[in-house]
């Protein structure tokens, strides 16, 4: 089994930076956004990070809860030809990194790693399935989940209308009313590695 | 991402052999079997193959179906010291291989592959989890699910008490109600997997 090693939540510390508003201000702005998108570009690449901690040696993803209300994993849509890896590094530095970008080059660095699943939205709707439909030959969207795993220690400084929760395994497993069926299916793909805890 | 390659379900033929009935006449026989074991021999470790071919290019994962009920992967728990992928390529060829064992080393082979999931038993229970829950420092079972790949034609020779069953990720996505929470997660593990849909 390959091996992770995760630090205590405690070594990192959260900051504050200016909001980062959605930038759609509806579930159908965002799709028709989409839509205007893959006439000129083609299939959407979307990346996300899976953030993995320890309290207590349980394993916790860091979401994102927007507005008091849903969660998200951090994560963007690329622009086309942007490399994933390199891509979702960026998205995690504007995302979490300093306020001031001079600085990202500065703070210890997160490390893309291996893919743990995919997502494919089959049409310009908000189902998404973790492989390609029968008969669908073009793919609209196609969402790939990174483990990233965590520098020892970091600031991780969120804009003001996000919260970063560090959420426990055990609540996110089986529970797709909470989470949705993206967010609840992690406990799964992260079984395969073997966690070293370390201590703060 | 890895590449998987899949042959068709058609490449594979079905023969039939003596039954091999269940160890345990019920879930409670063999949870109390388990619990007499880890007296003797400590946690229970099974191991498990996802097996994987396709019809028109959507990946199908080899079921058994026992006495016409329940759906189960190809595994068991191994003894003692046995190498989980060794002891995974001999149960294999138990339940799937020849009826006489002289011929097992003149077939083709499965190769088996990387750990899928890892799902722990923390009780004498019927529950398992993908994690190891808080608190728990001695699990009872641990299960690990293998990626088996398949050889490009083989035969299959099925206890006559059991039928092997090609189920579509599409049928068994979303469908714990069905599949249980164990066979209902597989389209999520191979997610990550780019497949070589091979012709007949």
């Amino acid at each position: 089994m390959p091996n992770v090693t995760l630090y205590p939540l405690e070594n990192y510390t959260f900051g504050a930076k200016d909001a980062q508003p959605e930038e759609d201000s509806s579930v159908a702005a965002r799709l028709k956004r989409l839509e205007n998108d893959y006439e000129t570009q083609g299939m959407r690449r979307t990346v996300e990070a899976v953030m993995v901690v320890h309290q207590h040696n349980h394993p916790h993803v860091l979401m994102l809860q927007i507005a008091n209300a849903f969660f998200k994993l951090p994560g963007h849509y690329l622009q086309p030809g942007v490399d994933e890896r390199e891509g979702l590094k960026n998205i995690l530095n504007e995302r979490l990194g300093a306020a001031d970008p001079n600085e990202w080059a500065n703070e210890p660095q997160w490390e893309i790693g291996e893919c743990l699943s995919t997502w494919w939205r089959p049409n310009f709707e908000s189902y998404m399935y973790p492989y390609i439909p029968a008969h669908v030959t073009k793919p609209k969207e196609k969402k790939t989940l990174y483990l990233v795993h965590m520098p020892p220690n970091k600031v991780l400084t969120v804009p003001k209308n996000m919260k970063v929760l560090a959420i426990p395994l055990f609540e996110v497993y089986d529970n797709a009313a909470r989470y949705g069926a993206q967010l609840s299916a992690i406990p799964h793909l992260l079984s395969r590695y073997d966690f070293e805890y370390k201590p703060m």
